[in-house]
């Protein structure tokens, strides 16, 4: 894995400003301002300001952006020596996935007479597909360079796109949260790549692969504005009206339940009673993450919060007893336990939604079944087929992530990105300068005096 | 009080579990979609999409949100060995507490046929409820166990819902921001029942009810997240149009005038001049409280900010002076200070509510006096009378939130929720798995070592 | 600079409770509700609710908001001892510079029949006003006292309104995010303040003028903040419709092109290849103010990137070569690289929205020529002019900024403000009631004995 040197002296800039400048060429041939962004198209019509796609999903697209860069950043940085580089890196490699997924999702859905067009609804969708790579992040986080994250991302945001592409276009699966193609493709994806990266050393930097007191009080920060925000993040693409609305909820009463489910299984499964902060900060999300496809159908918020007790269950037992044995057995290193925040919570996500889409009736949606079922809607399918489709989408999901991650797997273990070496793993001082310690006692003695000093002056 | 086992193993999850339980099975009989997050109900209309309630008012909801789970939540981190139980209780009682108020509120306000109705509004009103919850946490903070905390939410939110009722529907008084339904009655609610719990051996626990250098930064996250948020919370119910951004302004005047004052009141009254981290991170948001009634209506920016002054310097003043006497005289023992906070400045919201409302004119209202003072634009009272029953609300609150927390105090006072024993308050290790210290010096310079190893080895 | 008492005993409290006294009754007697949020004016017209400037720009407001106060104050909490003064006067100078700023700009621009109108859109203004003052208080970060600091606003917010006069409204210059007014006016007017304040010995603090671990996680709190939410403060008094969206759009792909810029640009330049936390902090943010005039043109996401890019490589550049010579050289002082964060960048702003103006012509912008560039629109001049007027207006921007640094330097370097000795500058005890240190181990094993004895009680 390693014997490479780690730094980054080099590499980091070179692969950082070549990528950039690509970017900014694609972008030059590629993309333009879509209707509701272009000073000249916007005012051909006749449309009122307050119809601007803008006031509909701006604030939600808001949420979603401080999901990403302090969401995901700061619940990651829960590790004791490794904060810099959780936040920072989840920085750089969203910061560059946005762009990439503005391309390659543009390619697949937004292609029209060779241009890419964009607006607000295309910044969610790009910032949904980072989410998908912050996830594999948190699935290599302390053994990776940021080289080889953002090889990484590059790999993932295309593979994503493709996904999502046969899921939502080819078979008009719904999948507004995304369940599935965010959720299910970034755990799986993540967990085979560690899985490949495996370090069977890895032991050797055990002491710092946990947190500290203060690690864990900002990786609260992280746990707490991604749980506010979820309901943001799974009504923001769907349609206007009553679908963002009832997404939202349903998507707040699932995380309040699973709440209190974490809760009530940390204490029954950890140590003497006490409640495990690891729990806390990940499980309670899990509710979130299973709503994420039904969340815009008539799941009923009583619906919704059964998948939020289940999730929470699921998650808790997860990081108890499934982690260990994927570690032992199956030599898949998981840092930030994905599998049973985005992994298992996603699966039974796409479950709730394919057998909640099996169930959807006229009676039931009235004039809104085409906002959420538009295939249904026009009689292109029945309901049922479309509970299977969102079946096979599941399967789809599970076999590119699987096999996208073997691949992608392979090409992060050559060993020219400058990966740490087994005993120097979660450790900020190999990519970043570490400021020393505070003032020790001797150096307050002193100010003390000073002050002592000047207030006889003064 | 203790002597009961702080052991969490089997009564937490039990609680929790089956709270939960409770909740979803209530919401399976009584709660459905109202017409705005209905996907039948709401294409039945011939509406706009941008007519729905959502995007009046989800923006509100989100920054309400946030106040509830990291204002509150981070706000009580300042204790130096309880930011897990600040943090992770606030977020668990608070998950339970919006489930609880749907369903309570709902029964008294929201009743159609039998069911419950439910949308952003809602969603808005049970944050609100939970935030007088927190309220009275913080008046308990560090002496309670979580099950005693959910028991108190238990009840509290019952209390909370019926005297809004009272207020709201019965007396038909104005309280958009909850002077009096939230901030007087959480406040003295919880000080009634920190009163009854009351630990004449607390000072054994003193040397830990007390901040640090970093606790004090993260409970500044809350203070601010509070303050900036504020302005939301007051306009986040008002009617829709001129009643949001009026609220939404004056808020904002009185939160900077208390600033000032607080900065001020808080050099004049400290040691040596020198300014007290409690008081800026307390006494800065009592202009939010303030403002609570009256911010919705013609107060202008010029009394809202003559209220956040006077509300600054009663909180400082109250912080120095008051707090001390209550808890040597009358044995209330107030861990976040919330008299000064939510107790006082809500009893001067009220009042500047009742004149407010006394001196309405149409003259000054216009055709916004049906918004604003529904029964006096339908001449079913004057305004005279208007402020009389807004007086009248203040007591009624007064003796809600002291009578409920008498009676509540003594059911949480049983010695069967495992709350810590005097010697052992403000600690988190209780209840929680806290992690180790920081790798030791030694352990550094095996990586430095190790580092060097590695870049002889590349 | 010093010698004067840094007690603050008398000085704080005075100039908070007059300034604020004043304002009060300035307020009274100049400050009116606009027609948005006057109960009467609003129910006249025949409005729908949703066509209320609210619902267009509070979520920006609040978005700025959380900059102001959280973004700026945190960003700066990265010193070691110095953040209770960092977020604190940070929270106070805002408080009072919203206000102020309410007044001065509403003289200059919102004056109606001798009143000043407000609402949201003057809010965000004021909020604007504010973060130019936070800029400079960037420069002189821990050199100052509370008292001097709010010398420097008062004086600050006058300068800068004057200037934003002569910008907008003589000079008919487009600058909505602030590249001119807010960021080079605020960096060199700080700049100059620092250099008339120099402190020869200034070496003696130096100790003190760094970071530690955990306090540059918390400035990462307020970068990401500010990072996030700059697509909302670009356009949040942009024209509402495609103004609005295009513009956040803008600063969204230049903020995200700036940080890959910035991580290159760092590990190139730093010290063995290792990231310089600085420059993540600062550089990558400025992508989001070299946008600030431009983002509301049609600029393209192309030439967003571009300048984004630009940006942060002169940004980084700024900070590792141009910082030392101004230090050593010149003899400014500049704590927080303000210069190579909002300086240089903020005249790349207006260069770049000088060209982008002399470059427009209806094909480009057809209907949406007057929303951008209204003088052009009605052909009161060519967009070559325009772009003429957009250059001199940098000229003049930088010409206030100077002139009036120099004049303010003087006056905040009357000895009676109580600003800290050279030997004491980036420390919180001066000004600060500082908490003790954590627990000793001592205590914890006391601890542990009374966890002990509980259990064998209970």
């Amino acid at each position: 894995m390693s014997g490479a040197a780690t730094n980054m002296r080099v590499k980091l800039p070179a692969i950082c400003l070549v990528l950039q400048i690509i970017l900014i060429i694609l972008f030059g041939v590629l993309v333009q301002y879509n209707h509701d962004t272009d000073a000249k198209l916007w005012h051909k019509g006749n449309q009122s300001d307050y119809e601007n796609d803008f006031y509909y999903r701006y604030p939600s697209f808001q949420d979603v952006h401080v999901m990403i860069f302090v969401g995901f950043g700061f619940l990651m940085t829960f590790l004791q020596r490794y904060g810099f580089s959780s936040v920072g890196f989840n920085f750089l490699i969203a910061a560059f996935s946005l762009q990439w997924a503005t391309l390659m999702q543009g390619f697949f859905h937004g292609f029209h007479g060779g241009k890419i067009h964009i607006g607000v609804e295309s910044m969610i969708n790009a910032d949904f597909c980072t989410g998908a790579v912050l996830i594999s992040f948190g699935a290599v986080l302390g053994k990776t360079s940021p080289v080889q994250l953002l090889v990484m991302a590059m790999f993932e945001v295309t593979l994503f796109s493709i996904n999502e592409y046969i899921l939502l276009s080819l078979l008009g699966a719904r999948d507004a949260g995304g369940s599935m193609t965010i959720h299910t493709f970034g755990a799986y994806f993540g967990l085979v790549v560690t899985r490949v990266l495996y370090r069977p050393n890895l032991d050797k930097s055990q002491k710092r692969n946990s947190s500290v007191y203060h690690s864990d009080l900002f990786a609260m920060i992280g746990t707490l504005f991604l749980w506010m925000f979820w309901p943001s993040f799974n009504s923001a693409v769907t349609a206007h009206g009553d679908d963002q609305h009832r997404t939202a909820m349903n998507t707040y009463y699932s995380l309040a339940s699973c709440t209190l489910a974490t809760f009530g299984m940390s204490a029954l499964t950890a140590h003497d009673g006490k409640l495990d902060m690891v729990h806390i900060q990940n499980a309670a999300l899990a509710g979130g993450v299973a709503i994420g496809t039904a969340g815009e159908m008539m799941l009923t918020p009583f619906g919704s919060m059964i998948v939020g007790f289940l999730a929470g269950i699921i998650s808790v037992l997860g990081f108890k007893y499934l982690s260990p044995f994927l570690e032992s057995k199956l030599k898949i290193q998981d840092t930030c336990g994905v599998h049973n925040l985005h992994g298992m919570p996603g699966i039974l996500g796409a479950i709730v939604g394919a057998v909640t889409a099996a169930a959807a009736t006229t009676e039931i949606y009235g004039g809104g079944m085409k906002d959420v079922f538009p295939d249904v809607a026009s009689q292109a399918r029945d309901s049922f087929k479309q509970g299977g489709l969102q079946a096979i989408s599941l399967v789809v999901t599970l076999g590119m992530a699987l096999g996208g991650g073997l691949i992608v797997g392979f090409i992060l273990k050559l060993p020219i990105y400058g990966s740490p070496s087994d005993t120097i793993c979660y450790e900020d001082s190999i990519y970043w300068e570490v400021p020393g310690e505070e003032e020790t006692h001797e150096d307050q003695l002193t100010t003390v005096r000073a002050e002592e000093v000047e207030k006889l002056n003064s």
